[in-house]
């Protein structure tokens, strides 16, 4: 049964690097978000975790992170193999993160092909995620192409990068399209106009490839990459962890997308049928939980409560055991975690990161 | 030297049975608001105690209380004597409360003059404080009068009951008024025409008097009430408690103001030479502490921060090893203490009452 042997060289790579500054201070440096209980109050790894089974098996999965949160994983999932956390030898952006993912892969199984994913993301229902990787898995493999995936915008986003969607890549295929070209985040009116036109995807940040055609991609796109990918591949196959940091560290500082994504010839976007969210800010997790009566949201772990009196259209981040009471006020996210209580108006919550450099700057790094 | 003597005789009784809702969630049932440190970091009710030291010796101070307050009080004033700390059996309002502190203080000493005060006031200077009620006192025996202190009024309140002041009561005594009428809280209408007349004080709830005149006022305005003051000295005579509690809840559940003080014949009313701040809301503490750059003003003990982030004129009360973040709000109270966080705007914080009945009717009454 071929199909059997091609979901045995499947490999997942979870990127876990992020820090979520969005996220403060629930999420901190040693609990960043993708450690939030923001999965029907599981951590979001967790459950990014358990969509892949059944996909790949156990020894298939890869996690690379970086050192502190390498340290917390073991506990958090303590069944995962410890040898299948990569450490990060310092925070390069996304393109030495996935060389080093395939390097790994590659020095068991060059014929492997791997899905790369994030951490911190929701997605719904997991039957279908499934299918739609495997799908993924196959056109990749067919095609030796570099599958991405796209969600159909529910509105004008600014906040995520978008794909312009050409022909079907096979008229069998009509949800695999050429990837047209790689559009940043838009301002507003380029956003709407995107809508309008029917072929923009949002770039959901989840591939699938072989390691041969992420190796040709490299190549392509980034001599520099490429070559930092052969070291980091020779140093593992020779045993020498040295080696592989050493040549993770010259690899250039870089997003995947724009060192291999945007100058690739051949890019397949399949068009998802999963829900997506990145839970990109504390508005986000509305999505994912219940309000009360007048509109408010808590989303609230290990014994914490929410009395809303006169309040609406607050979102409340509580946990342990404590009560949150809102009086009267409209519109804010209240956010209270251990040792720090952060209340902002919603329409700030995506600009967080201004908040926590302003913590940092305060001289407060005990708080991140 | 009879001044002395004068002194050596009088009494000092503090009031602390109020809950003071209107600062919840630092207030609790068993931590009212004479415990929370509002008085230069102080608890009010020691603050109150300091301010009467001086002006009569510590065996003549009182302080009347409920049961569960009683049993923190020795905690949080440990020289202060036991048995000086009178509990009242039930909450019956003030008439009772007076009662019964000066029943025992007329079963040691008949002739006796007593200040009865709140114990959850700020006054400054303490200086000024003693000078003026050492002069009430004189007053008060020379001319066999209740005593009570008008405040300036600063603005056209309409928390405050007002006292209209007439003549002087001695040409010789221009600070020392004849009270007119008592008048309740006033609308806003009437509090601005109160203002303009110049002759409305408010009423600090401060008052001194002879044991004989105000057991004469009490027979005046209400002769339950004299009886039943009568029943708790013969109690106290015979060192019967149990006769002492059965007066007092026979006592008429009533305020001082309404069954004496606005029935007498005779009440002086002096003009306060202090700064007096009943600190009634949260709003209040601003008056007591200080505020960053933008505005923001933080009540903070026992290790508590703020960090305001394009934040201004909130509001912070915060207790315990914690930092409040306010990131891009305006004019909230914010209060993080033990295991409650409660956020509201700061012109509703008047109305905090409605909240702590809103978690009351929740069933939360573990957070009260």
């Amino acid at each position: 049964m071929p199909t059997t042997f091609a979901m045995s060289s499947l490999h997942a790579v979870i990127m876990a690097g992020g820090s979520g500054t969005r996220f403060w201070p629930a999420s901190r440096a040693v609990r960043p978000k993708q450690f939030l209980p923001l999965a029907h109050g599981k951590p979001l790894i967790e459950a990014t975790m358990d969509r892949l089974l059944g996909l790949c098996p156990l020894d298939h999965i890869w996690i690379v992170t970086n050192r502190k949160q390498a340290r917390m994983l073991p506990k958090l999932l303590p069944g995962f193999p410890i040898e299948q956390i990569l450490v990060e030898p310092e925070a390069r952006d996304t393109a030495p993160c996935v060389a080093l993912a395939t390097a790994m892969i590659a020095a068991r199984d060059p014929l492997a092909t791997m899905i790369v994913l994030p951490a911190d993301h929701v997605i719904e229902p997991v039957a279908a995620f499934q299918q739609m990787l495997r799908r993924g898995a196959e056109i990749a493999k067919d095609n030796a192409t570099l599958v991405t995936f796209g969600i159909t915008p529910s509105f004008a986003a600014t906040g995520y990068g978008y794909i312009e969607c050409g022909q079907p890549i096979d008229s069998l295929e009509p949800q695999a399209l050429h990837a047209v070209r790689f559009r940043e985040k838009p301002d507003s009116a380029t956003a709407g106009q995107f809508l309008q036109h029917g072929s923009f995807l949002w770039n959901s940040g989840i591939f699938v490839w072989t390691v041969e055609a992420i190796r040709a991609a490299m190549q392509k796109g980034s001599k520099e990459l490429a070559a930092a990918y052969d070291q980091m591949l020779a140093g593992r196959q020779a045993q020498n962890p040295g080696k592989v940091t050493r040549a993770f560290k010259r690899a250039p500082k870089i997003s995947i997308d724009y060192a291999v994504m945007e100058k690739a010839a051949k890019v397949a976007v399949v068009r998802a049928t999963v829900q997506w969210d990145d839970v990109g800010s504390f508005p986000a997790i509305e999505a994912i939980g219940v309000k009360d009566a007048a509109g408010n949201f808590v989303l609230s772990h290990a014994g914490a409560s929410l009395l809303s009196c006169q309040a609406a259209g607050n979102i409340v981040y509580a946990e342990g055991k404590r009560t949150v009471a809102l009086f009267g006020v409209k519109d804010l996210v209240v956010v209270a975690v251990g040792d720090a209580v952060m209340v902002c108006p919603r329409d700030r919550a995506a600009d967080l990161k201004t908040l926590v450099e302003y913590v940092k700057q305060s001289g407060r790094t005990d708080l991140l």
